[in-house]
């Protein structure tokens, strides 16, 4: 595996430096690349999945509930860290997650127990994944503001023009249902908003997808 | 002020004896002794007030829309710590949260800069820090799954059971205003499912506040 290299490894890890030779040795010998394509659960709850490295590729992180409502927290890109997979290692973490691909992607998996006998050994290494989970604390955040504090037509607004910044592309090919599930409410509501929004000139709703066709005005609706 | 001494930071701080004698000294020096009374506020976002030792009282912890609307996303009691009043020491925190009293409430109120020296020096403290981060953020997550997931019958069954064992009493002298910022949701709609409640014989409704008659029922709607 010629990505297992030490070169990304120090990439995506900034205290590979400060680690000794055997650590890294160590590291190494429990992490397996692994490939996903789109659509493919990468985690689920319930389980030590073990620490994400993402090399490229993009993964979506979500709530489910027992009746299959969703809501995605954020989304994982080349050279981002998961460590909610890995919340048996992690103190004070209790809820659950859900990991799923959304492009072709390919990661570095590091076992749990690789890394939390490296965590406790090393405190960068223990502080890296501390702050990482404070970040996915700060992100999950603003999607409760969103999610409380916010009406739908400003939510669809910064959900389409995110898509459309991933993409790359003024064409959202996602369905109602899965921009429904990004954003926890139903298929009919976002729907309607898109109805609403294509009679308002802002997009075009199409088999192909839906269009932006006015990016200037969409943006002042996210503000 | 007798409180300041070392027990009680020994008590609140399991690093405390980690410590050198010089670092104990500092940070006794960088805490000061706050009393507040029901309603006060102890922290409002933009600030950062400092990291929060709770001695004894109730501290509710929310966030406020522009618009006014709020949600608690957790309680603070005797021996808790609140670090997110210090948010600007922790790397990866960006959003806002606002602190007031519900009973009247000491705490020790350790300044920022001495925190975080600290915490740069000791590993300890700094985990702690980052231990406590994870709780919250545990917290705040099945508040998300409450607001997302639950009907809201189930979300105000399951807070007014809470309140009552807070409280230690059958009787809840919340406004049906209280209530619903804590849930994040209208007054009116709080009104409607109080009043549906009470014609089910759960609870009365009454000036004195909201009496729980049923508490088996309300546990069972609650899980």
């Amino acid at each position: 595996m010629s990505v297992k290299n030490e070169a990304v490894f120090a990439e995506l890890y900034p205290f590979w430096n400060a680690l000794t030779p055997s650590q890294q040795l160590e590291m190494m010998e429990g992490t397996t690349l692994r490939s996903f394509e789109p659509g493919d659960h990468v985690h689920n709850a319930g389980q030590c999945t073990g620490v994400l490295g993402i090399l490229f590729g993009r993964l979506r992180v979500y709530l489910l509930s027992d009746t299959g409502k969703e809501v995605t927290l954020f989304r994982l890109m080349d050279g981002d860290t998961c460590m909610l997979s890995a919340s048996c290692i992690i103190k004070n973490i209790s809820f659950d997650i859900y990991v799923s691909a959304e492009t072709k992607t390919e990661l570095l998996l590091i076992s749990s127990a690789v890394y939390d006998k490296i965590a406790n050994e090393n405190p960068k290494a223990e502080s890296f994944m501390k702050d990482i989970i404070s970040m996915r604390f700060s992100e999950a955040m603003w999607i409760v503001e969103q999610l409380l504090f916010m009406k739908l037509d400003r939510r669809v607004s910064i959900f389409l023009l995110e898509q459309s910044a991933l993409d790359e592309s003024d064409i959202i090919t996602l369905t109602h249902e899965q921009i429904a599930n990004h954003l926890g409410t139903a298929r009919e509501v976002i729907s309607r908003m898109l109805k609403y929004m294509s009679k308002e000139g802002l997009l075009s709703v199409s088999r192909k997808g839906i269009t932006i066709l006015d990016r200037k005005a969409l943006m002042a609706l996210a503000n």
